[in-house]
């Protein structure tokens, strides 16, 4: 089956996410990365362009020059991936829609909740496919935790505890010169969120996605701890959902120590689910008579089966892959794993929600807030 | 060195605790039961008496009788332990305080915080020692944990997050005759709180004692999941130390599968502490430059050290054991004992004020609310 | 029911085992300990009878004069515990037999087979119970392990892996004027297996009391890494067992850094079982179509049900309780507990033959070596 | 930089270790997959072809024709990779040999001994670079192991135990149309040894790599649990090392419930190393002075520094990236990496030379038997 061409913007040298994409997408064994604007600096984007296989003349100064490139070609880029910090992912992702590309964006979706209700609506104009790597939800153990709770085999959701803890923020690090650490503190690039933004909208969107449920309201305690810091670093946050349960969300990212401390507990009414990134192929289930059983892909009774070397199941690069993979099988016909198994745009207008409300809720101290 | 004579109030046939106070007074060298009000039935309490090794003749129908008549021999009991339900707690204790007992009671203090603050009063005016057995404030690696953190080695905390989540009242089983169940969810014997009180005290206890911080205002979500229940058993909370702390606390009866779900992680300015009771011997230590230190009674470089044997440390009975140790350390003249390593008068009102907080913030769905 | 009384040969002060010996008979709530012989030094038993609530007049200075002196009571002892340095294990215990009294014994049951061996034929001739404690065949969950291999649960049992590693003399601690170790490395006072005597015993006993199989012959290389020292600190052992099974032991008392490296692992050919002292009370069962359960004492199909509480299954305290409640069934008439799930001198005399083949084949460089 | 031109033997539809070789090439940064003979049936070499992106014109029937072609493109392979079964790796490397390509061979080096020893002399003889990929050894935290041995950090090895447990073949997958059991278990593609030379040899390697010292002497029981199986799915094995310590190394492919059941434990005269492949990132270290630490890729004082993303460092795929970089590394002129950090062919000779040992001296029930 002949490859997809894929376009980047963003992901230059020194990114982490940018090579996930295109691994992902090279693994997905569906896309083929023919372009990329990795660069506004011309030389640095030829370089970037050399680490990723792709030609010096498909490497672009922006978006905006690589879609005009690109459109004029016939085997030009099909779909747009987009792997730069927040504020770009807009501009990026209306140029692609306005050009008839499909887009694959990282997270979150936008820098604003006003920002991606316009992507919203963008995308509802036009033609093109959006779906947004929520990395963890391409896991193929997270999917079949989903699919258990869909399935009623814990019963109903009461309450749902997730962290998501990192420590490498517990210093200035963004006043010392760390590139990757100046952005996501910096509200110009990376919105209104830091931490909440940054890592929070990976607990909240994953508490959401297994469960089928949605969050209807919160109370937040958004902090800064590191003196000097322009955006939160920390958040501990109670959600109701429009089911009936509670909610925990804890996420930090002056977690001293924790480098993954990314966890998901889930109690029905019959059966519970954890799970914990540090073992992130496992998945402990609760069954109604409270037998304990330690999931994994060799196990027996999954409901979601896929095929994954041992051990390469729960890296972020096999989320990616797994990720491209839908995506291709999006655009091959089926969109209905758009906002369903794959996130969409709906995920990313969610999480931009519930960012904001959070960090406003919590500055003026209020208590229960809706999140509708 | 003669062994201090012991009473205990409660603990009858079927009971959890009565054991563990008598062999953990046993373990500790010091103590000898020599009376007990087991059971107001007089056959029961004279059955718990054999199993306890206590004469029959000294085995009494209630506090007032065994209290009397122990006061009128020469080799009576010098302290009473009370091993009841919550709401016996409180005449117990005032009747040995007006005959000069000392206490070592279980937790909580009493029903109700104003019972809490009635019995300071009295300790206040009489001459007994009053300790509080919050057993996971006896074991040796817990007061390794506060001690570091006293130290200064973790500096200035930063976020506590603690959790304890059981699932044996997932189902209605005070409904379906079990005892244990029965007076826990019944406020004329457990006083207003449920779940909180009974779990979730031992979770800010510990929060509050690791820290060596208190808890200034919270926010409570304090729920009850299973029908026809009249107390609550699920509880998820925010917290904000007086030194400027964050914390959550989530506690949970219905938390299907989990059998001693109890944690406590505390993240500080250059260090961390970890603690999982399914673990209760090891403490996880990060440390200033990010190394990860596992923690164990055998470690080099302990602050506090108890000859315990290996596996034993963390036993419930451990706690107990060392707990009672230092009651008679108290009895016998370091009374600053109480109130620093060993829980008094004051965690009780302290921890009652926590569940009144909460379930009254929680009922009417009130934002940060003062905890002084 | 009247308590059976107990009398004690050694467990004097210092001691680790006495005390687990007297609270584990206590916790049964069928033993209390009346008499005892805890030390040569007159002064050192008074002391340690004040710890154990016996009476000074029955503070004896050795086995032969409280055998004597207790006999000759109507209240006098009526059976004997075992807690001294394994070459006082033989005396000690003919002097009960040729008394009447039933013997537990600590673990291993002498200091040499033929000592064993002169122990079977005594007891063979005698009217006394024997039971020895190896602690850990008295946790529920190694006799649910037990029952699922007996119930064919995991089929024909295929390979045994079973460690037990503590590095507790990775040094000349023995050398050093430490007690505990110095009759460890003794081989007056321990006889001819140091390591190998002291927990290679215990995790040979627990691979033939699991699997319920016999193991036929071994492969031994029997170390002593540490200069001077006169007995083994290491072994690892290649078994076959009369089912056909293999084997692998490595047992060290050098593995620096291991506390309780206590683990086994057995393969059927359907199912597996693991466990790991570190986490006592959970079994790790695999069955036949490959699922992954964690077992613990609130899991639903157990085959084996003790209630203890929460935490306190896996203590080595716990294991006594259990084992000297089984004693006390034996003696009210269940004999044949002894032998099945209570260890008995069948088991000592293979576990002392293990000891001695495994030293003396390990000498020889010798290949495979009966055990028959 | 200029990429390295690899062509690939082997690694067709449904070849797990194909796509880790290419994948892990393309990761290194420095190399490109450009030819294949990925299988002599046509049609599946050009849609193998096709999935890993190599032209139609340049996949090839077999390795001799691919050699041939490419030898007369200015454009033609530089590097042979290996990843076929083992009867097919002696022809593919001595043709790449003789046309003086370099080889990245998968392990293990050949199917027999005499087969290694060959490859040994050819390579001598030769001028190209040979490097095998016993991928673990290219993870960076097992890489620090090594590292902290060599540098005296445990001080002298005393003990090493090793596993390695799968459970795929507890039944005759084999007999079932199972091709990757097939070949595995069939003498004429496997060699003299199935699960030993399978995964053994990874497990016999590391213990070898770790500790810097090589493996003097062993005791083997090699066994084949599975009836009608031709070759070996079970082994335990004693080892003394050359430096004196011992060792014990138990492998097998019929441990029901294991995925990937990897550990080594190495403790020295005053320290300790341990590994678990199922948390692969993270070398539990244990100090002189009893201190247990837990070491990953963001710990300090690491003597090694690999930059791979958080949670991918224990991959497959990165031990392959990081080989694969090496190999670059050495093309480029550092050669003094193979036989050092990367596996080389004395690792190949040195493991063939364990399986045959060990297989036959099980067969004839030996004692010790010289490795040398």
């Amino acid at each position: 089956m002949a490859k997809i061409r894929l376009g980047m913007v963003g992901g230059g040298i020194g990114s982490f996410i940018g090579p996930m994409h295109q691994l992902g997408a090279q693994l997905s064994g569906r896309f083929e990365l023919v372009a990329g604007a990795f660069s506004s600096d011309p030389e640095r984007a030829r370089d970037a362009g050399a680490n990723y296989g792709v030609a010096p003349d498909r490497c672009y100064a922006g978006h905006a020059e690589m879609i005009a490139a690109e459109k004029a070609r016939p085997d030009g880029i099909q779909v747009l991936a987009i792997a730069t910090p927040n504020h770009l992912h807009l501009p990026a992702a209306l140029a692609a829609i306005e050009a008839g590309l499909h887009v694959m964006s990282d997270k979150p979706a936008t820098a604003t909740l006003a920002e991606a209700e316009q992507l919203r609506d963008a995308l509802a104009a036009g033609t093109s496919l959006y779906a947004l790597t929520f990395t963890y939800s391409g896991f193929p153990i997270i999917r079949e935790a989903r699919a258990r709770i869909a399935a009623g085999m814990i019963g109903a959701v009461r309450k749902v505890v997730v962290t998501f803890n990192q420590g490498w923020l517990a210093n200035a690090l963004e006043q010392a010169g760390n590139p990757r650490a100046a952005w996501r503190m910096d509200p110009s690039r990376s919105g209104v969120g830091g931490c909440i933004s940054d890592i929070g909208t990976h607990a909240f969107h994953l508490a959401e996605y297994v469960t089928g449920d949605t969050v209807s309201e919160i109370v937040a305690d958004v902090r800064t701890h590191v003196p000097g810091r322009a955006l939160d670093d920390d958040a501990n946050i109670l959600m109701r959902f429009a089911g009936g349960a509670s909610g925990v969300l804890a996420s930090s990212q002056v977690a001293v120590g924790e480098r993954l401390g990314f966890t998901l507990q889930v109690f029905g009414e019959k059966g519970a689910l954890h799970w914990h990134a540090e073992a992130p192929e496992t998945l402990r289930f609760i069954a109604a008579d409270g037998a304990v059983s330690l999931l994994s892909p060799m196990s027996p009774g999954l409901l979601v089966r896929e095929p994954l070397p041992p051990g390469f199941g729960g890296s972020i690069l096999a989320g990616f892959a797994v990720q491209y993979r839908d995506f291709a099988k999006a655009i091959d016909g089926d969109a209905a794993l758009i906002g369903t198994v794959l996130p969409g745009i709906e995920d990313g207008v969610r999480t931009m929600r519930f960012v904001e409300t959070a960090v406003q809720a919590s500055a003026e101290r209020a208590g229960w807030t809706a999140l509708a």
